[in-house]
């Protein structure tokens, strides 16, 4: 056995574990592959401060085997670069930095020229330009599987017609349908949650769609940050310890941590009864537990919020309204929280009531079998999530919540009963998927906790709606009764009091004053 | 940008994403740590032919503190092996083989290893010993994460009590709770899918559980198998084509795929208007992208059913009656099947009407509120399944089959009502999952089908059951209605017909026996 015993490379162990990355099947393929290149260039523009311009085409060469191009106006990659970033896996700028951006692992785009390389043979053609004084660059490169390293099969310059920009094609086995979980729906929720970005899709079939760009103002400039204090374990705290640059110990705190001032940190050393010119790389085991123990102890600042960017309350409201026509809108942005030292904000927003559908938005779920579930939307750092909704923590923390609190049906744990769309978008330096496809978050309890206090909020002013909404129609119910009733009431009380007809008129209209009255609206 | 990208270690990779591995929160980190321990003891002993026998203890340190230990028979770990399987991610001999067994990536028991020493900085503790004559081996390691490599802090001979086998000791920030997905649930589970190994709990507590061997017969011997033609990819075959060290290409075809014999490979060239003595690495994307389809049009056998063990209809039951009293019990096992060139087998067993729910047994839904929904229990290769049941393969496929068919009632797609518990399992040379964590089983459509196949049988069965169930008791009810309404009849007759008493004894009689013919039971 122990013959056996061997390294495995990073790149075999996706290739054979492909459905880890989103590669499941060929129409799911498909989409994952465009958006990993999406993501990748809308991250590229907004970090150069570009509004970013993306073409997603998607041309079909055989029954199943399809070529996409996505183009961008972003900076541009730097051709010694282009080999790596598309054809190894693990490699990138954002694993090591804490900074809210949609791609962070260094493995998306990669995997996608694996998966088109492993179904089709083709390699991963590049066209990148990052100055408008020279040429591009063109490339095509595939990756060594056994060894992770990408293999460069063509490299020469080329035109481009943009001043800079990239430019990335993948040959692939794939499927392409419409309808839920397709590309399509990922572009139109991504239009929806990046008003700042303009996208052209060009449909295998021919036709052209265009999500105009409807905001000139780039959302938001991400800025990286150190980890928090708090969720920093023992482990990790002794391990950054051990590897600080820092010579005293309150110097290592203060830097190598966000929040944490000079002053604090000789708190802290003070507290762990240890010199703060102590070297934190000669610190021991038990000495880094009373440390760890001293520094949860101590009350620091929450992360700073500048590094992650809502989207906001009002541009959530515009988002829905645009795809979804409905009777009420309720959104509501909660402050940054912290899970495991990583900054996150919770933001929820819910339309009720479908022009459609608006004979079944009263509420009561009598007939809960004709009603139909509540469709959740799921975003992290502006990207849709269309797979693995039951896995993920947006939707525990859903089911979780007692909707018949806010006046709607719900079987236990499950979404509730009602003509509504309800988006809950997650921002974060780090967010924490289930999986490397980036489909599900994972069920953190203080993100659960803060999904819940942010979908609450709406639930709330969603119950105070559909309760006044009940009430009106009790009301109207009443003033039925009453319209239905009074008359006959008026003849009864003629005959028994032998009342002339204007004394009727009169009784009943007084009568009508007094029940109207009594009632509150 | 560019001057920040930089690759990735996959220890860093996994540690920041440590709940892809299973360690999303302290009491599933006690479970997955228990879980991947396990797993490597049984499969251990399996592949040296020796009955497992496992030792499971939990001590409690501090609040969150625990240390783990898990002592098998095994054959032993050579001491030079222990540092790398032990404390370095993506390493192990069951990658690279087609082999049904537990542990198959390489990742697990070093995962617990990292997270045990990122939260309590305690390295991990081996005692192995592979022979009788010699003393053990006694090793503390840890992980270095920005490498990916093991780093030993003590290596010396000890005593051991067993001639052979390992011992493992893990320090790690956790929490013991019983109940749902606990240590205990799949402690149960275990013994329940493995009868033919004694298992030995110490519980926190200081109470003591076993698990006595039930059947000294070992299960299976897995054997290890080539990939099979179907589901190769063209991109995969021209790689394996240009790394083969056959000289020919109908060799190649022999000896690196299973069930192609050497005359059916001589059929594929010529299909493919191959020359059968081409070299292999000398093939173009074009010519194999001709052999491909060359292949795919070939009838080839299923691949071997020697190298996948079912647990079996009859042990599924026996194990289903050793946890479940029910009224009526059902199992299936399907052939083995393809899935991605991967041979795997599906099992189901169903145990209809608990004892303590009777009275809900009848099947017609009605009060469906009041009914519970069905317990599914996932197996893969013989290891319980406790988490994200939502997003395996073998809950949707449940929820897809139609169980009002079999009398039972269903909220479309999800799990049936009823007082049971349904079984699936599934024996794999490879198990795709979900994550890395191995927690549920990936969608790919040929696993789906044959899972639902498994369970429709059962299902079927079932059926029978609950609709014979059925007419007996509407029989029931109708004798009854006879019984009850006879007497009246004859009165009536006797007074329409004048009747004397004996005569209408005789007419009643003769009624009850004509009507009790006209049913059929």
């Amino acid at each position: 056995m122990a013959a056996k015993q061997r390294d495995i490379s990073i790149s075999e162990f996706f290739a054979k574990n492909r459905h880890l990355l989103g590669f499941d099947n060929p129409r799911k393929a498909l989409l994952t592959a465009i958006k990993e290149a999406v993501d990748n260039s809308m991250d590229a523009c907004e970090e150069a401060h570009i509004l970013p311009e993306i073409t997603v085409s998607i041309k079909q060469l055989t029954e199943k085997k399809f070529t996409i191009t996505i183009k961008d106006n972003g900076p541009g990659i730097v051709s010694e670069q282009i080999p790596n970033i598309f054809a190894k896996l693990l490699y990138g700028s954002k694993f090591h930095s804490l900074k809210m951006s949609r791609g962070q692992q260094g493995i998306g785009i990669s995997a996608a020229g694996m998966y088109g390389l492993l179904t089709t043979g083709e390699p991963v053609q590049i066209i990148s330009r990052t100055d408008k004084r020279k040429k591009a660059s063109h490339c095509h490169v595939q990756i060594d599987t056994s060894k992770n390293k990408p293999l460069v099969v063509l490299d020469e310059d080329c035109d481009f017609d943009l001043p800079t920009g990239t430019q990335v094609t993948i040959t692939l086995e794939g499927k392409y349908q419409k309808g839920k979980q397709s590309v399509d729906e990922y572009l139109v929720q991504t239009a929806m949650a990046n008003p700042h970005a303009t996208i052209i899709y060009n449909l295998p079939d021919g036709s052209v769609y265009e999500y105009k760009q409807q905001s000139k103002k780039m959302p938001f400039v991400p800025v990286e940050i150190k980890p928090h204090p708090y969720g920093v374990e023992l482990g990790l705290l002794y391990k950054m310890a051990k590897e600080s640059t820092s010579k005293r110990l309150s110097a290592f705190l203060h830097h190598d941590f966000s929040r944490v001032s000079s002053n604090m940190a000789g708190g802290i050393c003070k507290k762990a009864k240890l010199s703060k010119n102590a070297r934190p790389a000669s610190l021991s085991l038990k000495e880094a537990e009373v440390l760890h123990t001293a520094i949860n102890e101590t009350k620091i600042m929450a992360p700073p919020v500048n590094c992650i960017g809502p989207i906001g309350e009002n541009e959530l409201e515009q988002g829905l309204k645009r795809t979804v026509e409905a009777e009420f809108y309720a959104a509501s942005t909660r402050k940054p929280s912290v899970y495991r030292g990583n900054p996150f904000l919770i933001e929820a927003a819910i339309a009720y009531g479908f022009k459609t559908a608006q004979n079944k938005s009263n509420g009561d779920g009598d007939d809960e079998d004709k009603q139909v579930q509540m469709e959740l939307k799921r975003f992290a750092n502006r990207v849709p999530l269309l797979y693995q909704q039951g896995a993920c923590a947006i939707h525990k923390a859903v089911g979780e919540i007692n909707w018949r609190n806010y006046s709607l049906s719900q079987s236990r744990g499950t979404l509730p009963m009602g003509p509504m769309v309800l988006m809950v978008h997650i921002a974060s330096v780090w967010v924490p998927f289930t999986s490397e496809s980036k489909e599900a978050i994972a069920h953190y309890p203080e993100i659960i906790k803060e999904i819940k206090l942010a979908v609450q909020e709406c639930g709330r002013k969603l119950g105070i709606y559909l309760r006044k909404q009940k009430r009106i129609r009790q009301e109207m119910a009443k003033r039925g009764y009453i319209e239905t009733y009074l008359p006959y009431i008026g003849e009864a009380l003629q005959e028994i009091l032998l009342l002339k007809d204007k004394q009727v008129e009169t009784v009943v209209s007084r009568l009508k004053e007094v029940l109207e009255k009594t009632r509150q609206l």
